[in-house]
C-alpha cells in the first residue's frame, strides 16, 4: 500500500494556502486557485495580498502601475492592501528579494508576454451581468483547434467560439467576428480575461446580437515585444496578415458552417490588436464590412486621413456605402486618441460609432465593455 | 500619438528574456512562453534553467523529487544543470530565497493544487510520434463547456474532444470515454499535459482506434489536498460520482451526438482520477463497461478482493460478461501495485489487462502510453 506515500510525495510539493480570508480584509478573488483564501477583496475594492515567505529581504505586490510594499509578520507571511483599485481584471506580480513572479495563490493569464497573476474586483451584480454565466440560458462552446499553417510552416493554435445553437441547427451558416488580443497577450485573452463567450451567450440569448462564431487566433507572429531582425514594429504587426488570410480564414470556412461573403465577416481587436485589425481590414475592404478597434487606432492619423491606407477614406461615399460598421472605443481614463479620430472621421464625413468606457484605463474592463457594445451591430 | 508610450508602460511590467540558447546546453524547451531561451534541455537529457535575480541570496530549482541550488554569475543570472531527466513532461518550481514560484520563462500547468511550471523532455520522434501533431491528418477538437451542476449549485467546467470527422458526419453518434485527471491537477490536464488530443487524433486517423468523445472533468469536488470538515479522505474521491452521473452525463448525452448505452461509455483516469474511476465504475457497472486506472488501483485489495466494491469480483463470470475491459497500468519506476493487483485478479479469474510503462515514475509519460495503450481496447 504505496498509494498514501506516494501522495506525501506530491503533496510535498505544494504549499497549504491556509485559512479562510479575514472579514474585514473581504472576499477571496475568484481568480485565485481553489485552495487559496487570498488575495481578497472588499466593499471598496482594495485588494489584499499575502504571501508566506520567511526568508525574504523585501517583497512587494505589483499591480495597476503601482509597486506596494508588503510588510512581514511574525510568522513569515507578508501582506499588502492596496487602495481601491478599478474593477474588472487586472494583472499583477509579487516581486520578491528583486524578482517579479507570479503569486502561488493566483491563476494565471497570458499576458506581458510571459504567464502573469490576475485579479478581478467584482462589480455589482447589475453592472457585470453581461460578462457573467447565466445558467438560465443556453451556453455556446469555445473550441480549441489546431491547424497547420503554411505560412509559417508549422503548427498553430486558434479558439472559436460556436453559440449554443450551432449544436442544433445543424444545417444554418453562421457569420464570424475575428477577434484578436492584445501586446503580449495572445489567443486565450478573449476567452480567460475576457470572458468573450459569456457576453455572446448572454446577447444572443437576449436577442441583442444575432448568432455569430468568434475566431480567436495569436497576433504575435513573430517576437512579442521586438522584432525579427531588420523588421520594424510596422512589419510586426503585419506579419499576422498572410496568416490570416491564407491560413486561418480558409480553415475556419473548411471546418465550420460559416458564411463565406464579405457582409457576414468582421474583425475587431484590442490594442495591438486594434491596430492590426484596422491594418488588415483597411487593406482588404473586399473581405470585410464590420470593423472594431477598441483603444487601439492610434498609428491612423500619421501622415493624415487622406494618405491612410492607400486611401480608402478619400471617398466617403465609397467608405460609407462598403463599410457597414466603424466602432472605435477606449476607456475614459486612457490617454488612447480614439476620441479624437472619431472626431477627425466624422468631420471627413465617414460614417463611425465611439464608445468610451466611463472610468477605465487600458484594461479588461475596457475591452469587455467595447465588444459588448460592438457585436449588437455586427451582421444586421 | 500616446501609443509608444503606452506599450512601453506595458513592458515595463514584463521580463525580457534575453539571448538565444548556448548551444552547449541544448535546445529551448517546448514549454517555455515564445521569448524564453532558458530552459533548454540537452541530448543526454539535461535541463538549464536561468533566472536574472541580483538581490536574490538563494535560488533553486526544485524537479523530479529533487532541489538544485542554482549558481550566480556576476549580472545575478542564476543557473543550473540537471541530472539527465525521463523523456516526458515535468512539474518543476524555483525557489527564490525560500519561496516556492513559477519560473517567469515557463508557460504554467495547473498542478500540485496551483500553477506550475513544466517542462517536456523530448522524445525521440519515433517514440513520440503518437502524441506529436502530425499535419497530414485530420484533427479534432476540444471544446471547453461550461454546464449548471445541481448537485454543487453552481457552474462547472468540463474540456469534451470531438473528433475530426464529429463535424462532417453530422448524423453519426459516438461512444464516450471519460478520462480523469489526478489530485492537484484538474480539467485541463490531459489536454495540456497529457496530450490527448493528438493522442487520440493520431489513433483514430491510423484506425487503431474508434473514433470517440472524450470527455474531461474536475474531479476535485471538495478541498483538492483535504476534506471538508469531518469528511475522510475516502468521502473527498466520492463527492465527484453524484456530479459525474447526476449532472454531466446528462449534460454530455444532450449536447453531444452520442450513443448512450453502457456498451459505448467507458471512464479512465490516472492516480487518484484512477481511484474515482473504480469508485464510480464497479460500483454502476450497469452504466460503464470500459474501465481503466492508470497509476490508480491502489486502495483495490484492502479488505479483500473479494469484499472490495460490494463483492463485483465474487463471480467472475459475471464480471468478465459485463466488463469488455478492465486496464491497469503503471510506469516500471513507481511504487503503485498495479502489477500485484492484476496479477490477483487475474488468479482470481476476472478478465483485466496490465500494461507497465517502461523507465518512467509516477509521471504523464506513463498516463500518455497508458491512454494510447486504452483506447485501442475501446468500443470493439
Amino acid at each position: 500500500m504505496k498509494y498514501f506515500p506516494v501522495f506525501s510525495l506530491l503533496a510535498s510539493m505544494c504549499i497549504a494556502f491556509g485559512h479562510a480570508a479575514n472579514p474585514a480584509e473581504g472576499i477571496t478573488a475568484s481568480t485565485n486557485v481553489p485552495e487559496a483564501a487570498y488575495p481578497c477583496v472588499d466593499a471598496q475594492s482594495r485588494a489584499t495580498f499575502k504571501i508566506h515567505a520567511p526568508e525574504a529581504k523585501d517583497v512587494k505586490v505589483d499591480i495597476c502601475g503601482r509597486k506596494y510594499d508588503m510588510a512581514r509578520d511574525e510568522n513569515g507571511v507578508w501582506s499588502a492592501t492596496t487602495d481601491p483599485l478599478v474593477e474588472g481584471f487586472h494583472y499583477y506580480f509579487l516581486i520578491i528579494d528583486g524578482v517579479s513572479v507570479i503569486d502561488p495563490a493566483s491563476g494565471t493569464f497570458y499576458g506581458c508576454g510571459k504567464e502573469a497573476s490576475g485579479i478581478e474586483i467584482p462589480e455589482s451584480p447589475d453592472a457585470s451581468a453581461y460578462y457573467t454565466f447565466d445558467k438560465s440560458i443556453p451556453h455556446g462552446q469555445v473550441r480549441e483547434c489546431k491547424y497547420y499553417s503554411e505560412t509559417e510552416g508549422k503548427e498553430r493554435r486558434c479558439f472559436v467560439y460556436t453559440p449554443a445553437e450551432y449544436e442544433t441547427n445543424t444545417n444554418s451558416k453562421y457569420p464570424v467576428l475575428y477577434l484578436q488580443h492584445g501586446m503580449g497577450e495572445d489567443e486565450t485573452g478573449w476567452h480567460e480575461q475576457g470572458r468573450m463567450a459569456n457576453i455572446l451567450d448572454n446577447a444572443i440569448a437576449a436577442g441583442r446580437a444575432v448568432p455569430m462564431i468568434v475566431v480567436m487566433d495569436n497576433g504575435n507572429c513573430s517576437h512579442i515585444f521586438g522584432s525579427r531582425p531588420g523588421e520594424t514594429m510596422e512589419e510586426f504587426g503585419a506579419s499576422f496578415t498572410p496568416v490570416m488570410l491564407n491560413d486561418l480564414i480558409p480553415y475556419i470556412e473548411k471546418t465550420f458552417r460559416v458564411k463565406t461573403d464579405r457582409d457576414s465577416r468582421a474583425m475587431a481587436g484590442l490594442s495591438w490588436g486594434g491596430k492590426e485589425t484596422l491594418d488588415i481590414t483597411l487593406s482588404n475592404l473586399d473581405k470585410f464590412s464590420h470593423i472594431g478597434s477598441f483603444s487601439g487606432a492610434l498609428f491612423f492619423l500619421q501622415g493624415g486621413l487622406e494618405n491612410a491606407y492607400n486611401g480608402v477614406f478619400k471617398d466617403p461615399k465609397a467608405f460609407n456605402d462598403k463599410v457597414k460598421v466603424l466602432f472605435l472605443s477606449m476607456g475614459s481614463e486612457e490617454n488612447f486618441g480614439s476620441a479624437k479620430i472619431s472626431k477627425a472621421l466624422t468631420d471627413a464625413g465617414i460614417n463611425n460609432i465611439y464608445y468610451e468606457s466611463p472610468g477605465t484605463h487600458h484594461e479588461w474592463l475596457t475591452w469587455r465593455r467595447s465588444l459588448n457594445q460592438f457585436i449588437p451591430l455586427l451582421f444586421k
